[in-house]
């Protein structure tokens, strides 16, 4: 099964765009979880559990276990062997590089880490996106329009009569339609009802709803029918910090889905 | 001491603007070297005992160790340890994400990893750079013009009056001019050059001597008296693939600096 096929079965089967974010923070761990990179895995063990029949696809941060060295990127490692094998697995690794480099990272995330889908930095240009595009059966996310402020300095410019975000997707969907999508910010819903009229066919991986402040009503009615993983991290997996909180975090994401409906 | 008095001092000292890519291949691997992670630290070992008196620092591209897992990690965190205290090292990384998690990797490379210096991706703007320029003591090379064929697609593309790269060297300087530097490939000496008019203090890490096929001498006349890292990675670490592979590494490297001079 390729990764855009499991994420379709996943979104039909939970009737879900939720995507959870599993940006571990060992400050803010809850009760009964220890501080530590078991705590890492039994954390995301109990929100795995408490939430895969409501969400399409999960996403880990490299940076967010990655700042905890060598020990952080192996409880990544082991927390991805933990999410079942029907819910497609994002690697939020924003990668790129000259070619040769960039198949070494292609290796990495999808042979070594074994995620489904990667997001890729687009500003090297072609060479530095298609060592992702080769895995065929894998899903790469390119970025697009961010969620963060600075989408202001560079994505937003005007390059001729278009930005260059709308540059960088019409672009990239000449390098490979099959198994490419992009990641658009929740706090921009004008501009993906903008982008879906370039491309409603390809997911996008929306961040932004939740603790970044992205609307989710604008956000569907932006995106429309089309295939989408709506990312929320903060504000599923740390919205309790008692020992119930992987329970509250299931409430959050119900509720996230409700609005879905 | 910090990263830019570092690479000031090393550069005297040695009369060098030599940077060696450390860009571990195993399958490259000459006669004698283990093709394993332990065969990686060796390798290492001995390319920069054999050349650490004719650089001014070392490079060390994630992917290279990534793609060999969390072991491979590992082997690149022990080569780092290996490198003499007063040679810039450079964690050729190219990360860049929303700001929390930007700060996160600043952590990972500048802490955990131990390097001088990183490699940072622009494209998501002033957020996802500042967590780096915060290390005042350390020193940060955003992406501006890469020597690859790629650069055609975004970077060279024209906002208003200037070209994208342009616009980053401006902006990024605004945001920090101390502990800054930017990555201009060598396969692109006259746009080196119109850098270099808008600043010829800041160091430039300057990729794409060797394999990539950029030429020194237009390098070298572009840049002037400015700082700079002059990048050859396989040109120079697989220059033989016989047991005596770092006495021809250091040949390589002679030359290159005697062209230096």
């Amino acid at each position: 099964m390729t990764a855009i096929e499991k994420l379709h079965q996943a979104t039909e089967r939970n009737k879900s765009l939720l995507c959870v974010g599993l940006d571990v923070d060992i400050s803010k761990f809850p009760d009964g979880i220890s501080r530590d990179m078991d705590g890492i895995v039994e954390f995301n063990r109990q929100i795995i559990e408490a939430t895969s029949d409501l969400v399409n696809s999960y996403k880990l941060n490299f940076a967010f276990y990655e700042q905890y060295g060598i020990e952080g990127l192996e409880a990544m490692k082991r927390s991805i062997q933990l999410i079942p094998n029907n819910i497609l697995i994002i690697g939020d690794a924003k990668r790129g590089d000259i070619g040769n480099t960039s198949k070494a990272y292609a290796k990495a995330v999808f042979e070594t880490f074994g995620c489904d889908a990667i997001t890729v930095a687009p500003y090297m240009g072609k060479d530095s996106v298609l060592p992702f595009l080769e895995y065929k059966d894998k899903l790469t996310f390119v970025l697009c329009l961010t969620s963060n402020p600075g989408s202001e300095d560079f994505e937003k410019q005007n390059i001729g009569d278009q930005t260059l975000y709308e540059l960088v997707m019409k672009r990239s969907l000449e390098w490979g339609s099959e198994n490419i999508g992009f990641v658009t910010g929740a706090t921009h819903p004008s501009e993906i009802e903008k982008l879906r009229r370039i491309n409603d066919k390809v997911p996008f991986l929306i961040p932004g709803i939740g603790a970044q402040g992205g609307d989710l009503k604008a956000t569907l009615k932006a995106n429309g029918n089309s295939p989408a993983c709506i990312n929320a991290s903060r504000a599923v997996i740390y919205a309790s910090s008692e020992s119930n909180f992987a329970e509250v975090a299931r409430k959050v994401a119900e509720n996230y889905v409700a609005e879905m409906k």
